[in-house]
């Protein structure tokens, strides 16, 4: 039976979550489906960075180290996210960035994964996984004389030799929005004597994560895409508390050593996850994170990530079944798993090399900024130009916390009339693929 | 002859940079002597962070990556920063932490000295130098099989060998406010094949640095002191165009890479400077610390780190006068050296062990406290309690943008009034060393 818009409607109105809307500054005339990339603004942040700049900046100035607990905020924004990801107390800290911290967890993973079996001289990982993460891996291999393997998703079990020190993966895959067993995997490996480091820059605020219950052992993740936090605001990162005292990061900073404002020359790091932290914190960017999480915590009431995700999977169930019924017959295809328990919180439709405009490329980012020209955000990742796996993809990213139903109904008929009226074939659209 | 308060209301009058004051939002009732730890808010930065919250974050979303030019803000901040530091255009990028920063450079100095003269494992540095300089050194070190040699200021000289690779020294010290000689040092290092880190912490915004003049190797320094850039500010690097090009640092993020949006899955460091950079950056402390680098593009007019430096220099002769003729008799001595060419833009003071109520300690804790409840913030360092060369130091910062000198003035008053009532023997102000 094809779903209405009166349909989508019913939906809203039984949506218990609904009223974690109001939270959220959303722009007028506008559906984001890019909040895996830049989460939407919380209302609270104007009035909280306000207060930081203005009271304890302007007015309370170094005092409020103290009065306003600049100093331990990494910690008690990384308890706050805690539950999120499966984590417990003490466990996580918000700080740095993403790429950073994958440094700091991966280069302690290295440490100890090398110190019980000096011999595993690789890390594994996925070739699409997000690069930022290959390019941190591959420094780290080239100072250590170590090697970075890339395999697809399909090869990782057979990759898991006796060679292998580290397994990094990204749970949900920032391309096609497919997600991994973090815990079959972690079993996996751990069963080949493999350390596990798990990126969740596409998971925190957007599935459900057991870290500990899926025993990982490292992992890191990214402020500013489920969790709202801003733009590049502090990343997290976590560590297994049976590896946390067992050595130090690298980048050994004052801010977390032991003592930090005994000032002595040399280091002794902090007990578990402060060790972690390194030098001082940008407090305005910090603050504002806490109001995204801050919507989380009241999120808590609702249900929590269980009710979050099966809005999620309902919503990217939705959009998959409108464009599937409402779009056929332009090309489109689907990326993303449809088996909930592989599919992150996004939606990626691919479109066949041949499609564009005179039968020269896809037509996807012209379609996307068709799109965008009509308050539909989404955005556009470049495939390999028919050479590979990779085709062109359209993502949408689906926000439990700010999208409802009608959003998706409204989002499929800005798509279909994109692309029944070939508007997506005019030249602005399809200008250089300056992608961001 | 002795100076009056007239005298300093005389000084105000004739002072071309007095209007500076007028960019800064100063707490009433405070007179704040502690700009070397975080700086004033400047008065634009609560308008400036609330655009970026309300309409870049809230309204634009992920178009300001582009509109509002996110992507480069570390470069242009970079570039604004650069005539502080006697840099050239895109020399310099705003991002990370100080610590993080010095990780970068300290690494790519070891890779170009090491590369060329292998048999150079030594870092050198100050034991006093900052802790978190050291601690990362240190950290560094022992990944490399490395050594860290620390030593006196009068012995740097002696220590430049032939094993020595890298000399890391912070310009101006934390503690005492002496300043190092850059370019003699840098030509003694360069002279035994050496290369030279430069901490300018407490120089950037405070003291004219000249790093092409002095031909420096590498760079770093903190955003929220003398820049006023805000609460855990980002930091800066800088890098001698000569070898900009030779090595990627290690902390090699997608911010680096050549070509961040092709994801490709190899890492291709851009070129220059902007491979200095990791991952994505947090654009609200980012835009505050603008704020902070727009009043020294203001002050240019008015005779810029020259004008700003011959203030300083004579608000903290002023200090050291007025505290020899007003607080005689205190147990106070000078840290900071009498010679211009050897000071920074701040006054420490010691006090003798002993001093202390009861003959306890040197009572330099309290007294600080003291001041702070009158409204005067300097901030307290502790010493070694008489078992070495360090006495315990009362520590005040100078900023010659927003203080002038009838605050030295009453500075000075206040201290003295501390000290001949007794007030600062009070058990409140005697209480634990707990130092921010």
């Amino acid at each position: 039976m094809t779903t209405t818009l009166q349909d989508c409607r019913a939906l809203d109105a039984q949506d218990a979550l609904a009223p974690l809307r109001d939270h959220f500054s959303l722009p007028a005339g506008v559906i984001y489906l890019d909040g895996n990339s830049l989460g939407v603004a919380p209302k609270a942040a104007a009035a909280r960075v306000a207060d930081v700049v203005t009271r304890e900046w302007g007015t309370d100035l170094i005092k409020s180290w103290n009065t306003a607990s600049w100093f331990d905020l990494p910690q008690r924004l990384g308890n706050q996210l805690a539950p999120l990801i499966g984590a417990g107390p003490n466990e996580v800290v918000c700080t740095d960035s993403t790429s950073i911290n994958l440094y700091k967890v991966l280069s302690a993973a290295l440490n100890i994964a090398r110190e019980d079996s000096p011999t595993r001289k690789r890390i594994v990982s996925e070739r699409s996984n997000f690069p930022t993460d290959l390019y941190i891996a591959e420094g780290l291999c080239k100072e250590r004389g170590l090697e970075l393997v890339l395999v697809e998703p399909e090869e990782i079990t057979a990759s898991l030799t006796a060679e292998v020190a580290v397994l990094m993966l990204t749970h949900v895959n920032y391309r096609t929005g497919a997600m991994h067993d973090m815990a079959a995997i972690t079993a996996a490996a751990h069963a080949q004597g493999i350390l596990c480091v798990w990126d969740l820059a596409h998971s925190a605020g957007a599935v459900p994560v057991d870290l500990n219950g899926a025993n990982a052992d490292f992992s890191i993740g990214c402020g500013y895409k489920y969790l709202n936090g801003g733009p590049g605001a502090p990343a997290f990162a976590w560590v297994n508390p049976r590896h946390a005292n067992r050595f130090w990061q690298p980048l050994s900073g004052w801010w977390g050593h032991a003592a930090p404002f005994a000032f002595t020359p040399d280091y002794q790091p902090a007990p578990g996850i402060t060790r972690y932290l390194c030098g001082t914190q940008p407090i305005i960017s910090l603050s504002a994170l806490q109001c995204g999480l801050d919507v989380f915590t009241a999120a808590q009431s609702l249900g929590g990530m269980a009710a979050l995700r099966a809005k999620s999977l309902a919503l990217t169930d939705l959009f998959i079944k409108l464009v599937e019924e409402r779009c056929a017959g332009h090309g489109l295809g689907l990326a993303t798993p449809r088996d909930h328990t592989q599919r992150g919180s996004q939606v990626c439709l691919t479109r066949d090399e041949g499609a564009g405009v005179n039968g020269q490329g896809s037509g996807a980012y012209a379609i996307v900024q068709a799109l965008i020209a009509r308050g539909v955000i989404g955005d556009f990742r470049k495939g390999d130009g028919g050479t590979g796996r990779h085709k062109d993809i359209l993502r949408f990213g689906f926000t439990p916390l700010y999208l409802g139903y009608e959003d998706v109904w409204n989002a499929v008929e800005h798509l279909r009339q994109v692309l029944e009226s070939g508007e997506w074939q005019k030249a602005e659209f399809n200008q250089t693929h300056a992608v961001t």
